[in-house]
């Protein structure tokens, strides 16, 4: 009995394919510390499981499809504050950040249209466009050039008849660079001349450093009726395994299509649906200081990685994470390397290998991706063995 | 700014559409009856909510992609309770019965593959086969006989060489009708014969009356690797909004495929989990009694429908809907008219069009269907209701 195409094409994940290694080096007694997912250290706020708590309702029944009216109010609410204003039917609460781009892909392209991403980029952009058969156009960008984009010319050389959209991340998972407000207009200029979708995923809209803005795509002029925004709770309220997501946009007909979309598997979580509105309503007691924690384990990370020969990166400007190349020709077989073969003091760390954060075959293979989601000392610790392993590896 | 022709395919919820009709008649004063969904008004058991409190972790971290350990060796001791014996890697944890239905196309069938089902069928099929480019190829059923599934013979001509798969529910939303063990042979011999998938979607397994037994499609002979069962905790346990379902299969290749998918989403929903492997736990505890309740409106049901004249329905045998053949010519308009001219006492009933459980065109136009998820007196008055609405109905 043979799989779809579709399945066969999917990717397995580049990260969670090294998780049996770990287990085993942690079954041989082998601290490892996790620099390779963005699972956040940082405890849940108190307020989520308060107001999941509070759930009294004597059925869990099926919520709307587009999310409960509290949480859309509180999103309208969020966005507002940084001076974005949408209606309340401009946004659809999804399971998770994931179902927002899926549902982003579906209502915009069909198969064998393409979407151009700048590369690296968020892994699972590749897993969606394999299961709803859209081609992702990577536009490669390197480290050397801190992962700038290209001129408008250049990004125009990729558009083609099928091309429906531009997909982004700003502040970026993998890279940590945070979209410029140049870059920002000559994107919006481009889908403007070549009538395409911007598809910005904006989970990271916190994190953000040194005084930065973050450029939203919602506040680009002209394009209003092109832009589609995704984002989740996961990240900014360290809650992963909440399952919460949106989708932001003032076109009618893709909100319209989207919904569709949403009543064919009824809804979201519920319980969830409560915790988010609450961390929406009491970000500003918890949120600063997230970020400042951040950004003191940032600046710890950037300090230890110039500390190692031939390790080449871009200091992050947000999100939480670096793409870093490293002084080797095959950053998986290191990866898998430092679980089964290496340890420091019966110590090892976890990194996710960057080339499957690439569409363009053979990218990224002498790169890294590490998330700083470990307190300062673990953080320090891992880098400075990530230094000692890179001494001692020979592949 | 075009959407996508998928998006333009997708089917509205004919459920969902007529909810701001049923609205406007609250805001009237009028008391809307809902028999048109399958959101059981059964209290959720309390050891759900239980363990969702006992949460304490810190972190709501992702969870594994294919389900929490607990959860999935829950749902193993369940289905060993029916002699079904399946490995821990042969069932994974969903988001909804909805994801495990999008796996299970996206894992076996391309764009333009063909899925046979049996009409009326859940209406949702509709959308996640636009959704995934499906083609689904009805055989129609008829409720002068019982719904039952016609011959082997007259299934087969429906086979091309697209053809990758049946789609089964049983016990059936919206028939209420369980396939006999005879019926099942012969899909089975089906599927081998012409080698292909056997989708079966058994949410409604305990929900069966009279003495009948549920044939599951893992217990069919000869066809272990064809077998996909979709599954979910929504009816069980009456908690449609946690969105918590699952999918087995002995079929590795499938399981492994699936996986992927599901990783692209990273987990389902963490603390539902947690809840759900409560509710298996402790399902002794009160399965029976829902189910003697709903055994009791399937009665009160259908002496009620009996005495109105005109409406033709076959006795359900499991799940908690019938579809009734009304004596009018548009169940849509009919429905409509439910709610925006008609009232009886400062009461009326809402009911679920039919045609949205069809994939042919124009079937089911004069047919609804009704939810048996109120309790028995308020069941009594509806049903009541509804003979009167008939009665002065001109359309």
């Amino acid at each position: 009995m043979d799989i779809s195409r579709r399945g066969a094409a999917m990717p397995s994940s580049p990260i969670r394919k090294l998780a049996p290694l770990a287990d085993e080096a942690k079954k041989r007694g082998v601290k490892v510390y996790h620099l390779n997912i963005g699972q956040p250290d940082i405890h849940t706020p108190r307020e989520f499981f308060d107001a999941v708590g509070k759930f009294t309702e004597p059925v869990l029944a099926y919520g709307p499809s587009g999310g409960i009216v509290e949480l859309r109010l509180a999103i309208v609410d969020y966005l507002a504050s940084y001076g974005i204003s949408i209606d309340l039917d401009e946004v659809w609460v999804t399971t998770g950040g994931s179902e927002a781009i899926l549902f982003s892909l579906w209502s915009i392209a069909d198969p064998g249209d393409e979407v151009i991403v700048f590369e690296p980029f968020y892994t699972n952009y590749n897993g969606f466009a394999a299961a709803t058969g859209v081609k992702l156009v990577p536009i490669k960008l390197s480290v050397e050039q801190g992962f700038r984009l290209p001129a408008q010319k250049e990004i125009e050389k990729y558009i083609t008849k099928k091309t429906r959209a531009i997909l982004i991340c700003t502040p970026n998972n993998p890279t940590g660079t945070v979209l410029t407000p140049e870059e920002m207009f000559v994107l919006g200029q481009v889908v403007k001349k070549h009538k395409l979708y911007l598809i910005s995923d904006e989970v990271y809209r916190e994190f953000i450093y040194d005084n930065r803005e973050h450029t939203s795509a919602l506040t680009l002029p002209d394009i209003e009726d092109q832009v589609i925004v995704t984002d989740s709770i996961s990240k900014r309220f360290s809650a992963c395994g909440a399952r919460i997501g949106f989708v932001v946009s003032h076109n009618k007909k893709v909100m319209a299509t989207m919904l569709k979309f949403a009543q064919a598997r009824l809804c979201p979580p519920t319980v969830e649906q409560y915790g988010a509105v609450a961390c929406f309503k009491n970000m500003h007691r918890f949120m600063k200081s997230m970020i400042a924690e951040y950004d003191k384990r940032r600046k710890v990370l950037i300090e230890e990685l110039a500390k190692i020969e031939g390790v080449l990166t871009a200091t992050p400007e947000g999100a939480f994470y670096t793409v870093a190349r490293l002084p080797l020709k095959d950053a998986e077989k290191f990866a898998a390397w430092l679980l089964t073969d290496f340890s420091s003091d019966k110590k090892t760390v976890m990194v996710a290998p960057a080339a499957g954060f690439y569409a363009s075959k053979k990218a990224g293979r002498d790169e890294v991706r590490i998330a700083y989601v470990l307190e300062e000392p673990s953080l320090k610790d891992a880098i400075d063995i990530l230094g000692l392993a890179l001494k001692e590896y020979k592949g």
